[in-house]
């Protein structure tokens, strides 16, 4: 069959990269002689007919660009009365003979979903968590941690000029991958993570035990979605979340990050002071690597369409873009493993000091 | 009196271009056949006989580094039993012929009774807030807004591709200079500042007037010190600081960013995230801007206490660094003035609209 | 007399903050009631009647961006027949009551002339090279010598590696202003400008100076401009300057700063490599600093004209936008003056040792 | 056999991240209970008795530095009478029980020899130009297409603002993969390297195309060492390397990227500029990815030595750090191939239009 429409879409958290991606799948399929049609807002286009179409003109300047031109939603037509149907109605309306969808564990289930029930659909992945199985890296993560790099480089001056500690609570939810890689990058002295539960008091002695080394100052990177066990607190009901409600049942003010800074300062009696990096991690212009890797995703998506492929993700595997079954992305979330941790155990100070004489790591 | 010998200090809080002024004073103290003694964590030195010589070998490489070499601290002697007489003794003792005082408010008040005391100082102004008087603009701060603008810049994107509130509380105790600067820079939609109370009710107003008008995302910039208004309130008893206790009676978690965001997702339904900066914002590399007005200062205090003066500050007046009386810089804090704000007025959407078609600024 | 619509246009040479200015002009006449019409490609626009109207929207989204919507030549309306009265034709059939004219000597003296002629016109500065007289600093300065600066920064630490010379040619045609500051704060060893005349000679000397010091590699930064006697010339027929044409009367490849790093190579026997920046200097994102200028600048154009002025440009004296008249800008070049060279002899390595131990500096 | 003590060098050209290396091979070597012994200036330390013990104190705060803290040559021991003898009389001098060999191509090979005669070596891949085979990446390259994209982008406003050709010139003797990689990155219209030759005339062919649809700017992106075929030249000898000499035996002025630069102005008429990065993009700060890279090839290096291993290199191979022969390293080159190549067709102008609609590409 030959493929002459196809179309594309950005859903799930923003990231970047996503507009080469976009820039990469026209330029290309203008070249094959396929039409690219943007839906906007993610899934919601397909509910609402919302498009545009994308020429080259439209994609001109956008590479280096943060955000999508396309917009981005969490909509899930599944969730929606007649969604799906909808959405097989309007793929065939637009005359669409396949659809890239660009988008994290949500947008690739769904992407699944509809290929399952006879779209053709190829996946792109992107997370700036790095969370996604099926793929060495996805874009987007490189910026991420190059942002969150350089506030730890600034943090690391002044932590120095006042013997304070500097506690920074960079993105993550469920995968420390932001924490582990940056915090090795900046020279941290404690990385707290999902994976591995730790509490506040360890925290406390890394830096004591510092202090008393003559070091007096510490860094301390955390993962927003990192489980630390309150003072007092059993095992069992452990962790402060920036999703756990206040005693009045609101969101609290603060998240993981300020509270630690609060305790360490408490116990300790060291000045402490927080940096809460946020969506600064996920906006602006892409690093040239994921640059790269957007491009290489975008040419090798529309190419895998326009061979009559589907249900595919495209995969940085071994330097080389591949096309692996969308069901390996989304079947299990890639969380930081044994030889990251034993990495960490190398480079940050005191906390798993035990581990330190383990075996020869193999990452 | 021939100088032959100085002694330098930094206190308060860090600043990037520290490092610059005391290369500064090293290198042109050298030429001019004068000793250079370092006194370690600001006055704290002089209190526990903590000094070190600098030689142009000990300066080199630090132009560009965040911190300083010195260390600094907010120790003050006139709170100390004999405090002051044994800063003199150790003045005398050191044989110094004079000392540069590199320092904020405090750092600076304490020189201003040193010099009424007896002894030869001169001060050099600095401050990331850009808030002492006396001086058109301090070193630190043009490295304090880069950062901060930098922030604003990868938010916007995200902000638009999202269609959400994104809020950056800066730093800015007192004085509104970062948000004010940052905020125009990387064209912010609402600037909060201490010099400006305003309400919950009159930041959401905006947010949903720009949304009304077709522009889907908002960015709030809040300097740390903003006075907020909650909702409820009456005016008497407004503000939330990152200051105020909870509940409780201990620090808050989150600052006033933190509250403001929860609190416009919460009115307007629109979903709102926060980056807080902190420290970010006074540590690293200083642009080139600051080190060369930190060289500037630097050169010139070293020269200025060669020819015998004391009780002044060094100041930018019209690009030209020049020696003003040391209380001049003390006497009350430069705050955000009027020509500033109108500047805001005329960028920052909706808020004081009404001010919108006011005569033209002087700024 | 009202003022109802103002033309603008941006001509010369390319300078960060060019955008920053439309959208300042363009805010603010919306507030004040009065459209803007945008001249496009400098005066060529109204040769040949290319302009298009700029409202809020179009301006959305530039205040970060380099370059300038309207695009920008060297046109000059009185080198061509019947031209001055064509720009008066065109400013009337536009119904323009106004013209405000951002640009650099070459840009504000036609606007001089057009003024002189009867039309009313406000000028605003625009060079990065800072040399325009009348105002402390023009915008898009401080982006070029942040960038010159950043460059240097990592061109220091691969000289120290390898024990070499690395040489930087930055922009300055007339005026050494780029090469002292970028020299000053990226701690640069020999500083070349045009205002001072130097040998390679001179130049080797002080790289062989410092490794006889032990310092092994040194950091030459040339201004284009700068005047460098050849060796074995008198001083009579000296520079080589990228203009000067090679045996075959083509423009010689490479300029003075590959010239000087061919010359110091082959007299000392130390490997040097060089860099010529270029117009990366003047591309790309403005500072927040010059973001912050040119909003000044733009807002205080647009109110001195709606105020009724003409012949005048916008100057920054001592922290405030004034206007001065038009003529001050023109009338001389800003040259890098006493003050600025005795701090570079401060800073800079031997090359004006005599010079070191002369009165204090008044920078 | 119990590995007590290591030896570490750096050799050949520096390269961002050696010093993190560095500081993960002394970290991770405490732990494992051996001390390390810094080697300076490469393989001349040897020869020369010159080194110094490393301890984690001497390696705090390098993790961000660029250059090697142990200094690099490009000295061969073979090259030196009875120099492969003194190097192994030092080895057992100073007790050695293996050392590593962090370089490129040059220094791998002469680590090759000495595992050959019998030492314990093992070695760490390093270049900027990325060109070793035997790993997907080398740390230092992603460092150097960052500096070289952020470049290009400055570049591409200004381009557009005056309607001219910018040329970039970046490093890349023999590989062109900085070219493609920050090419392709920063949207250039003509990419040039070393592996697919061109000429002159068709690089202004992709000028004067875009030209004629309304593109009225380019940007070349050109690899220092491209081959150009020179107009007139028959292809038999072509290029212009900017090492081949002038008419008087000396080094040419400029190189290819000032050359090219000239020609297009020369036959196009339009103005054209040229910006040579030179070594700012082998200096300074290495990007996150370099750093970490960097500390797992240390981490690894001193664990494959403690384990007894010889001979051998560390590889990033799908995303793991593996142990590959040496050999392997530098048997031969690894050059930008078909894949990288067909990328390059799909988005720079014009040149290779023919190619565009070859069969889909694989990367």
């Amino acid at each position: 069959m030959h493929v002459r429409k196809v179309g594309i879409l950005t859903g799930g958290g923003d990231c970047p990269g996503l507009n080469a991606v976009i820039r990469a799948v026209v330029t290309r399929a203008e070249q094959l002689g396929i039409e690219v049609l943007g839906v906007r807002g993610g899934w919601r286009g397909f509910l609402e007919n919302d498009t545009e179409e994308l020429s080259r003109q439209r994609t001109r300047g956008i590479l280096d660009a943060g955000g999508t031109i396309l917009g981005t939603t969490r909509t899930n037509p599944f969730q929606v009365k007649g969604g799906p149907e909808r959405v097989e109605a309007a793929f065939s309306a637009w005359a669409l003979d396949g659809l890239i969808a660009v988008g994290g564990e949500g947008t690739l289930s769904l992407a699944t979903k509809f290929h399952e029930r006879g779209l053709r659909v190829v996946g792109v992945p992107k997370t700036i968590d790095n969370d996604l199985s099926g793929t060495e890296v996805t874009f987007g993560f490189d910026t991420a941690i190059s942002v969150a790099t350089e506030a730890i480089d600034r943090l690391r001056t002044t932590a120095e000029a006042h013997e304070r500690v500097m506690v920074v609570e960079v993105m993550g939810r469920n995968a420390g991958w932001i924490a582990v890689q940056a915090g090795l990058a900046g020279g941290a002295d404690v990385i707290a993570i999902p994976e591995r539960p730790t509490t506040v008091d360890d925290i406390c002695k890394v830096v004591l035990t510092r202090r008393a080394e003559g070091k007096t100052f510490s860094i301390v990177v955390i993962a927003e979605g990192a489980l630390v066990q309150e003072r007092g607190a059993s095992e069992a009901h452990l962790v402060v979340s920036n999703k756990s409600p206040d005693a009045f049942g609101r969101p609290r003010l603060g998240g993981v990050g300020a509270y630690v800074a609060r305790e360490i300062e408490e116990l300790t009696g060291i000045e402490s002071r927080v940096t809460v990096l946020g969506h600064v991690q996920r906006g602006g212009t892409p690093t040239a690597r994921d640059r790269v890797l957007a491009l290489r995703y975008g040419v090798k998506a529309i190419e895998t369409i326009a061979e009559g492929a589907s249900g595919v993700m495209m995969a940085l595997r071994a330097d080389e873009i591949i096309a692996v079954p969308l069901v390996d992305a989304t079947r299990e979330r890639k969380l930081v493993d044994e030889p990251w941790i034993r990495l960490c155990d190398v480079f940050t100070d005191v906390l798993w000091a035990k581990r330190r004489t383990s075996p020869p790591t193999s990452t």
